[in-house]
């Protein structure tokens, strides 16, 4: 039982932790995953994503019994009626959550018990991109900047090395920081 | 009356986006935006998001009388309890959000009347960089796939040329397309 508890770190099994990283080192295309997202217009800039089911470890992962749900939208500035955070707004969450998740596991690895995570986002976009208006200013953010408050039980040095080791794993602040090849395909009927 | 209803197109005032449009080009800096994202941990995988305010068109934007709250988490086998979906499958979904706005944006300003947009991301991830077992595949998407059904009363070339405008001037298709410069802070006191 203690050593349950003590197995527990920042809600985080390390048993569990070590068991999937066994598994996948003793058989590493168990590490090829596939997320999905599925996407569809409701009206102006209300659109709606169904996520799901994953592949990952081997098999298709229907332990979710009931799909995330979440809506986008834009503000009235945008010509929308704030049905949703917007979608630049979603890709700063999806950066914030990773690199937090991120943290928090390698800190459970490096037996650092956290008390307090925060951060803040922003990302800077003239919008001319976007709308059209220009071609000498990119459509996405020209820079993104993240503040970030971490506490615990560790000396500052060591929960600095938390934070960068972080980054160097987080799967979508390499995306963000690096790109993808994106392939868009298109049926009409 | 019928210059009214003649102007919302896909559930956007086109009269409200050529005026939007006019403004910007009149006063560019307009066009300068900054979107924001607060996020904090609360156990394990999970952590969540608040979004309000922006700034904007010259201006903080508060008309936003609350927040979105938006709550992130990891599946079993990825060592969370599923309190949200998870941050890779939050950045499909901002893609995926993205370019539906894009798309239905564009076929307003064409004259284009959609009656259907739906789209379906997947993208692959070797879990291994994420975990830190192998320094040989990259932490994020390797790839991601997107497929679009688009239909409205228009002929499939003129269909597809909407899609593609909007793949050339959504905000995070390029972001995820090519990378954004990314600074982190941290503070732990």
């Amino acid at each position: 039982m203690t050593h349950v508890i003590d197995a527990i770190r920042n809600g985080v099994n390390t048993d569990q932790m070590y068991g999937t990283l066994d598994a996948i080192k003793a058989q590493p295309e168990l590490g090829a995953f596939r997320f999905r997202a599925r996407n569809h217009w409701i009206d102006g800039a209300h659109n709606r994503t169904t996520i799901q089911g994953f592949y990952g470890a081997g098999q298709e992962d229907e332990s979710r019994d009931e799909p995330f749900v979440i809506d986008a939208g834009e503000p009235a500035i945008l010509l929308g009626t704030d049905t949703g955070a917007n979608p630049a707004e979603y890709l700063l969450h999806a950066l914030a959550a990773c690199l937090t998740t991120s943290l928090v596991y390698v800190a459970a690895a490096r037996k650092v018990r956290l008390t307090e995570v925060q951060s803040t986002l922003e990302g800077d976009m003239d919008v001319r991109g976007a709308l059209g208006l220009s071609d000498e200013v990119r459509n996405g953010f020209s820079r993104i900047r993240v503040s970030f408050k971490v506490k615990g039980d560790a000396p500052e040095e060591k929960l600095r090395e938390v934070v960068a080791r972080a980054a160097q794993r987080s799967a979508v602040y390499d995306i963000v920081t690096n790109g993808v090849q994106l392939d868009v395909e298109v049926a009409t009927a």
